[in-house]
């Protein structure tokens, strides 16, 4: 029987890219304004300026750029800081059957390699397309076991959809793309552990360096194991349990991974949107103040208390992992966005006496995109909400205007007017831009900013 | 309860070196001796090229030395390449009640961050000493569950060897500690699937590489968690079943891991060794003519079929994970340096065929460094041969003198001259000499290698 991941590694090198659907490369756009945006508005992070620090002092030719920097590093060093940058935020994609956020790990090594070797934007749109086909398959291989035993997905698979697509630019072929997914899979980046830290969006960050390293490498001659995924002792059998690995070699172009992908309306994780949106429709649907909540209670997919129970957030990151906070959230402000999650808001007095008066129930007969809010008034009333899809989900998903209103909010203090000429440029990049002109417009307009 | 990490942090940072006794200080020249032989000896493997000219082309500072090459690179590429090539070989250290290969990912991290910071003898003497401690420890803690789930030990482990020894040497404080071992639990690297390619050796050196990230990055105030290797979703429990973390915080200085470390005199995996052995003394104890024998059974612990059962290499690499060879070699030439597994010795009519009369059984009844060697010959002899403990395990170490053979027979064709300052030089390391009387002579003496 031919290997998986050979098989895997010929559709990667072989599959003919003008069959690639107008949709999937529309899709392929939206993820690339998405993630661009986040990654432009988290660029100014203390996290960032410490591996820039660092970046400088190794001193790699400036090859690529840092995106809402005015410095460029080499390509490891991109793909590392702008992969972090784009999952600070929690505010990337999602494609929610994982839990993967596909675009951190792999859009950071593309734009490296792209803007090294003169490549084009449609060109980039084509390797994402392929990068996410890669990483999501043998996420879904491998999930959700995966996930459970404590593996952040996105970090650990993440270095194949890096892997592939760079591999796919620098056109590596069937026995180095092999090579390059077996390279990638002795690399797993990425513990549940680290939630709440900064080495949690060091993972998507190290899964693209890795996975640039590993393709790399593999254009080079360098030698890997033939059956990296599937082997006894390879990435699927060592990091999960029966890992089910028919979905790696489905024929591909029936159906594409990327169409599944979601963008997030708020600054948090995904799991926690309904009880938000809950929370905007409690204030702008039924003008409840929060001095008149006697009790809120939420009821929630399990995931929302396994990933977002804390109770007593005390700072910006700990409230994008607060249910509470987050429905708090929603209730006072009508929105969550970054500014929602600041530490003076996290500790502020009426934010605080708001979380304590709710409570999250779990209920396993809803969705991950469902939620049931009941809110009992001090006047006795009782109002119920209920959240069949929350926006930003794969059934009510973000409109192209709602994605240029969140890149616009995110990076227009550091683009400063440059914004909007990008949004139109990534409209344009199925038309084989050079890579530069998005380059060159990701970064402040003086250099005002680090170094 | 204090963290378990943390309390591993406290004493990395706080243990006196003052109090580290003289023999393991002994033990660390020797290893580093061992380790440096083996790292020159196989620095110009052409995967040691494909790396190098990566780092070129990438372009960082020329911070620290590439053994047996007169080239620097950045520190990080330099951990990766030094701790690759001290593993090609397969000829390096090991600790086997783990099977951890303590020095490949730690020295080449400890000797870089040294050159880098002008740092002395004395100093990465104590590191290895330290980085030794904590790598060990962690190995013990979740082996073998860990290395038969299909993990390479000396990979995952090795990072926090790394990252323990270079932030000793960067005098991280305890929260810094804490968090380059948080950083370093989120990136291990190795899967045992990779054995036989370039990608097993590339394990120690990218653990090397990771662990001095790690540090680098705590260093600058990178955050992590404080419990990684202890959480429920922590490197313990979601890299093994059942760990246990009572060898990690137990006090300091009364037992020194380092003491446990043994070297090889063969080129290749430890468990082969009591096969050569037997092989060795059937021809210089016995005189046996390979064309006299009909049948070779050698009995072995049950690891040695696991990890060295390919019945018909066709390589050097594969001929190391081969015990059929391995002995046909100790038969053959009495010896099984690296030029006992070159190609074409591999592919010889007389090795081959020898190789197809050796069969090999599983006695479980025996320890990892005996065998027992049954020889039939042509005449109707039989010879029995008993292996209690092989040469090199730690009932009968190497010798400084057959330390200083095996060192010379690595590198003298590639330092040409050089070998016996640098042995010199070695054995004074606790003197505190700057650290550049190793690397400079560590090199060949012109110009006419890579660059």
């Amino acid at each position: 029987m031919k290997s998986i991941t050979l098989s895997l590694a010929e559709n990667i090198v072989d599959f003919p890219l003008n069959l690639i659907p107008e949709e999937v490369i529309l899709e392929s756009k939206r993820s690339f304004l998405n993630w661009l945006g986040v990654a432009i508005g988290a660029s100014q992070h203390p996290s960032v300026d410490i591996v820039l620090e660092l970046a400088n002092e190794i001193g790699g030719f400036p090859q690529a750029t840092i995106l809402g920097r005015n410095v460029k590093t080499d390509m490891q060093f991109a793909s590392l800081i702008n992969g972090m940058s784009s999952h600070i935020f929690d505010f990337d994609d999602t494609i929610l059957n994982t839990v993967l956020h596909p675009s951190a790990p792999v859009w950071p090594a593309i734009l490296a390699v792209a803007e090294h070797n003169n490549l084009t934007t449609k060109e980039v749109l084509e390797a994402f397309v392929i990068g996410c086909e890669v990483e999501q398959r043998i996420a879904l291989a491998i999930c959700p076991n995966h996930y459970e035993r404590g593996w952040h997905v996105t970090g650990t698979v993440g270095a194949f959809g890096a892997a592939a697509a760079v591999g796919k630019l620098l056109k590596l072929d069937h026995l180095q793309m092999t090579n390059a997914l077996g390279i990638a899979a002795a690399q797993p980046t990425g513990l549940r552990e680290m939630f709440g830290t900064m080495t949690k969006p060091f993972h998507p960050g190290k899964a693209a360096a890795n996975g640039l390293l590993s393709s790399l490498l593999a254009k080079k001659g360098f030698t890997s194991s033939l059956a990296p995924l599937e082997a006894k002792r390879g990435f699927g059998q060592v990091l999960s349990e029966n890992p089910s690995f028919d979905v790696i070699i489905e024929p591909w172009g029936s159906k594409w991974q990327l169409l599944d992908n979601s963008y997030k309306p708020f600054a948090c994780g995904i799991v926690t949107h309904p009880g938000i949106e809950a929370g905007i429709n409690l204030k702008n649907i039924h003008n409840i103040n929060p001095a008149d909540i006697d009790e809120i209670v939420v009821e929630v997919h399990p995931l929302v208390l396994e990933l977002t129970g804390k109770e007593t957030p005390q700072n910006q990151l700990e409230a994008k992992f607060s249910i509470y906070h987050c429905v708090a959230a929603g209730i006072i402000f009508g929105k969550a966005s970054e500014a929602q999650f600041a530490n003076n808001i996290v500790l502020r007095e009426d934010v605080v006496n708001l979380r304590k008066k709710i409570k999250a129930v779990i209920n396993n007969s809803l969705m991950e995109d469902q939620t049931l809010l009941h809110a009992k008034l001090k006047n006795g009333n009782a109002i119920k909400i209920t959240i069949e899809h929350a926006v930003g989900s794969k059934e009510k998903p973000m409109t192209n205007t709602e994605l240029e209103e969140k890149f616009i909010e995110l990076t227009s203090d550091i683009l400063k007017g440059r914004e909007k000429k990008l949004i139109s440029k990534i409209w344009e990049m199925e038309k084989s831009l050079p890579i530069q002109e998005i380059t060159n417009f990701a970064t402040p307009l003086n250099t005002s900013s680090y170094k």
